[in-house]
């Protein structure tokens, strides 16, 4: 699927049009309004997070709800001199804090003597729950003012480089990095949310709804058309291209990580 | 590792002191006190939800953040009745509505021709951003003065009992139930939070810190301790053991469907 010039321009015409929708009665609520404009953020000030607020941001993730209250999330903190002594490069979009979030297993394990190797639903499990402690310290940094982006494959950041982040950190069997949390304050808002899907798409009732092919075509031409605003350099293709590209290494990496090596289970921490 | 009675007291003195840390400096912020404040619910009043409320909550989760922006979820939504024509049983707790929130991956296979069979990418991917979209709506629910309870087993509503909705609700290959979110107004909001782990323990900068043994002790006595003077009938055992012996079923469910059946891959929607 392709746009085409004329695709191309109804399709940036709807996302320019396209905006969270909330019932008027329901307008003015703080905490609502921030859901809705909350925007990822690419490019920071460079100006510090202060401790207190930094610490705040993690309290939220400490206690977000999770599957029996395991916990299965451990957050690797860093500012810029940390990132660079630990990764030898810089922090990517030069945030002011980074979080590595991984779901970890080993402390239920370690807790739960008869806790039995299950390692797609311990996957499943932490992963949800590492989603839910991601956005928690997302929506508290964006309370304080401070903005953020979520990355998985940037500057090798998440769980398409498992086994690159398992070497350098030293991560035991049961803990995957899940996605990395950067943070600062905001250089430049974006203020056109990128195109989504409408709710009547993404919402059934009763048994299971597949999904509609037009609807799935006109967000590929939104996303295509948005890329080619926004960028002179990329596509919205390349940047699938450039996840396609590593897919096989970050699957390997994961087959490995998750299913193989069931020795190193039984492992005492 | 099991409470003694010594133990028990200074595990339960541990749980009623417990609450979220937020530096005094940012006291008032209505977000962040909004995020310390959340309990799960469990006990629902029979008052309807009113639709605008419930589509604002949907709307939080639709608007959400998500890796490469597939927006990798779908929503099963459901009423008290439609719940029961689906399931032939009570919803959950009483609740008045539910969101059964699935990894979906039909759409981004449909939209992207040359999409390759990555399962555990797919799985992590997917199922992360599930939980940035249930936390989503829960926030947003919050926002609104509705309580919730995020489910992944209670009811056979979530990634253990995946082949029993699979069948139930007529998934296609790619399509994965994760969690159930039951919302309803608060009946008896626990005044509590359960025992979390300090954020000492949860939190490390440069490489991996592992588990200490005597906090991951600490957790167990403490939530044994809050099960027994919460509950009359079971332990925190016992809803481990709940979990525990139906981990076989959803296990094999689980790699049955994520990793089997490469054949139905390359279906058409």
């Amino acid at each position: 699927m392709s746009a085409n010039p004329l695709s191309f321009l109804s399709a940036l015409g709807r996302i320019l049009k396209g905006k969270p929708q909330v019932p008027k009665s329901l307008a003015g609520n703080p905490t609502l309004s921030l859901l809705m404009a909350r925007r990822s953020v690419r490019k920071f000030q460079k100006r510090r997070i202060p401790d207190d607020v930094f610490a705040a941001i993690l309290e939220a993730a400490r206690v977000a709800p999770c599957t029996v209250n395991l916990q299965t999330w451990t957050f690797g903190v860093y500012d810029q001199s940390q990132w660079k002594k630990t990764f030898g490069s810089p922090m990517p979009f030069l945030g002011d804090r980074a979080v590595i979030l991984f779901a970890d297993m080993a402390r239920s394990r370690a807790a739960i003597p008869n806790f039995p190797y299950k390692p797609l639903c311990e996957l499943t499990l932490a992963t949800v729950n590492v989603g839910i402690a991601a956005y928690a310290m997302n929506i508290a940094a964006e309370a304080l003012g401070v903005s953020s982006v979520m990355l998985s494959e940037t500057g090798k950041t998440g769980f398409y480089d498992a086994r690159y982040l398992k070497e350098k950190l030293g991560l035991p069997h049961g803990v995957l990095p899940i996605t990395t949390l950067v943070l600062g304050y905001s250089a430049s808002t974006p203020k056109t949310m990128p195109p989504k899907y409408p709710l009547s798409e993404l919402a059934f009732t009763g048994r299971y709804k597949k999904p509609d092919a037009k609807a799935v075509k006109r967000w590929y031409d939104e996303m295509s058309a948005g890329y080619r605003a926004t960028y002179v350099t990329h596509s919205f293709k390349d940047k699938l291209n450039q996840y396609l590209g590593k897919a096989d290494e970050a699957e390997a990496g994961l087959q490995a990580l998750v299913l193989g090596k069931k020795e190193e289970f039984r492992k005492k921490i």
